[in-house]
């Protein structure tokens, strides 16, 4: 539509330029709008975004989470009942202040998050520990106003997001639910996703502003040499309860505060897909989240295109009646050669090209899209077991990238080096402040935190800090990131 | 959740008291937020929501349709591109105008609707008649901001919206396009949310800023005496195109302006729902679209709550196997007697009574909402008919509300006097401004427009306009609305 076709860069040498490329051509997003970093997702991006919502949305409500709307506006005063959190937020807010022709009297934040408009209201739906717990959960778009450079689905001023606000009345039930929600988004980004991660517990220096803790998924696209964070579980402690008054009468007849977590993941996962599963031809959506998950190319032949055409919808109908989605692409205007590369660059999973030969033979060539294999089939039923093999394989890579990206090393100079190599240093750290900024400014690699999901800590024993040189306390992670 | 239960006024009494207190009470909606007509979605209101998604998306897929997602951010320059556009929409918009610590150089409107941004990206996607049609929809939080009183899900000033905007070669496929999607939205309305409406073709002064026509459904809610618009149809001709510069090549080599449509409807449809099927006890919500539509209650007896209870969840097993939406309610705290005043609030449509009576004579008690009939029933499989049953009385009523709530009357005492009593007027009329708006300073009433789906002109023919007496074009639909 519009632009021409073709990736110009080699993703291994030239990622940022690939992934634009990817993206812009491969129609998963328009960012020619009049707004910077507000882009326009594409059908065929927000497609993976509305599979992903169809994953995710009954694994949340089967935990008895419901879905809700809470306001768009979040007045001044509200942002700041949480001290730490305006002050983590309001530096990126978009500000509402006229409505019509009128100045407001208070300016109205465009939700950065929703934490405080949503615990304004819990604190009315809330009085005795039968109330608890209350998980409500909400499928919106958010704006935080970035001044950094902005990059599709990656970092963009406006994104969807699903943020889930659950309230407990004991620290141990939050405790229990950060870590049951850390099941179910590994789950979905493992399984579902084909995504490899780590699941961190940030230091205290990153954790989400007003969190006791937050723990969150990492991947590494080791192309860029970078880590991003594409999902957030923090535990809240009460450090919203107490300024948001959420407080229930207990079974010992006891007013108490509440205790909270939060989490969410947005568009951002659109992007990880791209870039962690991605090759030089383009996009591979796992098929799992594939808005078509295979697309049938007729290659006509003068005087036998009925045939050809006949055959394709009959293996359509076929493949419908699987429960798989299914496009036919019998544009006219196009060659095939064109078709299998505009496929190729959208990442559709499996593509079967169906001639004059294959019609011969009563079969169809199908051609995998994560290793370029070709095979001849005949019958239609092969065809999901191949999808599962792709979504499979797509794991797995993800998976050695990531193991392969790991160095563990034991000193400033190693996780320099580590860095430079575009690779994740594991190393050991004394807990300190100082060691966590001085690393930042020396190498531009954070301490993205200690393994949440593993206790690593007895390695650390007897370990000096990378930085310091004191005794080592956790083993961390240290990278770059978006 | 924190307030008292029970219906205070009588809807045929005070339907506006009524009103606030089904979705207050009901848990659709809490409006005690601390921004004036930015309600919350209850999960009860904002379920029915997702229902009514769950039914129409697939419908508008269907036919070719792709979901996207545009930016919340309209620059106020791009709003102005088409003029009646524009002066429609201005005096209820919502600016941004400061990002972070920095005034914005130019405003942003949140958007109040997206033709103008949607129409800006659709330019560079159209370039041949191949492209067409382009049929684009997205599922969106909108936001006008209201002088007028708001009302929960009728007039707030933040709503979500599903918008569709498609994009043709011709006028006349763009018409095609607008009765097509005239019967979508018929089906949607009357088979699922058992509506009945009228079908009106929009004058000229009040049809969509920058139409070329409008087709509204218009419900009437006679306890009220009042027409709600429930969702509408534009054929916008070239009159966006133009100023975006929509053009297409077409098949004889020539560039021409494409033309175009745009349909809506909103959450105020849950409000239609509420306001329409309503009874002095609450809500009654359609078996299609409630997110409970069985609510089994155990009716506890000293000594034989176990049988009780194993009979209810083997009952709620029976019902999810047949696909039903069902709850269990076994909060202990609360009286059977108070759950049955609770659940015909919220208008969930059938409830299962079990207690050692039925146990033993092996079945439960079926109470249907919409009439309020017992039965004892001992096979889960007639459920399902009596969820159809339900649904179709719902419809009938609705349908027999509307056919007696119009009356024709040949002039301006006529008019007033039907609307006075709280109901449609049906009368002739010339096609003049000047009645249109007499009649309007006169009565508080409004032409509505003519029927679209029927063509009545004949029976103008040969009749008075009711206002002036000048010779009649048209028959008209004359009602107050909200």
């Amino acid at each position: 539509m519009g632009e021409e076709l073709g990736v110009t860069a080699k993703k291994s040498e030239n990622f940022s330029q690939w992934y634009l490329d990817v993206v812009r051509k491969g129609g998963f997003v328009d960012q020619r709008t009049p707004v910077k970093g507000c882009d326009v997702f594409m059908p065929w991006g927000y497609g993976i975004w509305e599979e992903i919502r169809a994953i995710a949305d009954p694994m949340f409500k089967e935990r008895g989470v419901k879905n809700a709307y809470f306001p768009l506006f979040i007045p001044k005063s509200l942002l700041e009942k949480e001290a730490k959190h305006f002050e983590g937020f309001v530096p990126e807010v978009a500000w509402v202040t006229r409505g019509g022709d009128e100045e407001l009297e208070e300016w109205l934040a465009i939700r950065p998050t929703s934490e405080t408009i949503m615990y304004y209201t819990f604190s009315r739906w809330i009085s005795s520990y039968r109330d608890l717990p209350l998980r409500i959960n909400q499928w919106v778009n958010i704006v935080r106003w970035e001044t950094k450079a902005t990059r599709p689905f990656l970092r963009t001023r406006e994104f969807l997001w699903q943020e889930g606000h659950t309230v407990h009345a004991t620290w141990e039930d939050a405790k229990k639910e950060v870590d049951e929600m850390i099941d179910v988004y590994s789950r979905i980004f493992r399984d579902y996703l084909a995504l490899s991660f780590l699941i961190l517990k940030r230091t205290e220096n990153d954790k989400f502003a007003g969190a006791d803790f937050t723990v969150a998924f990492d991947t590494f696209v080791p192309e860029a040499g970078r880590i991003l964070q594409i999902g957030t579980v923090h535990h809240l402690g009460q450090n919203f309860s107490k300024p948001f008054e959420i407080t229930f009468k207990d079974k010992d007849q006891r007013v108490k505060y509440a205790y909270q977590t939060s989490w969410g993941f947005s568009t951002r996962l659109v992007g990880a897909i791209i870039a962690l599963h991605g090759d030089d031809k383009g996009a591979i959506i796992p098929p799992a989240v594939a808005p078509t998950q295979v697309v049938i190319i007729p290659i006509p032949f003068k005087g036998r295109e009925r045939e050809v055409v006949e055959a394709t919808r009959k293996i359509k109908e076929g493949l419908e009646d699987l429960g798989l989605r299914v496009e036919l692409d019998d544009r006219e205007q196009y060659t095939p050669g064109w078709k299998f590369n505009e496929w190729e660059l959208k990442g559709v999973p499996l593509r079967i090209e169906v001639g004059p030969k294959d019609v011969e033979k009563g079969g169809f060539t199908v051609v995998r899209r994560d290793t370029g294999e070709k095979s001849f089939e005949t019958d239609v039923n092969v065809v999901p077991e191949i999808l599962q093999d792709i979504q499979e394989n797509l794991r797995e890579r993800a998976e050695k990238k990531l193991e392969e990206s790991i160095v563990t090393v034991e000193d400033l100079e190693g996780v320099r080096k580590v860095v430079e190599e575009g690779k994740i240093a594991r190393t050991y750290w004394c807990g300190r402040d100082e060691c966590e900024f001085g690393v930042k400014e020396e190498t531009g690699a954070e301490i993205r935190g200690t393994r949440y999901d593993v206790d690593e800590s007895e390695e650390a024993k007897g370990k000096k800090c990378f930085f310091c040189g004191r005794e080592a306390k956790y083993v961390v992670y240290i990278a770059k990131s978006w």
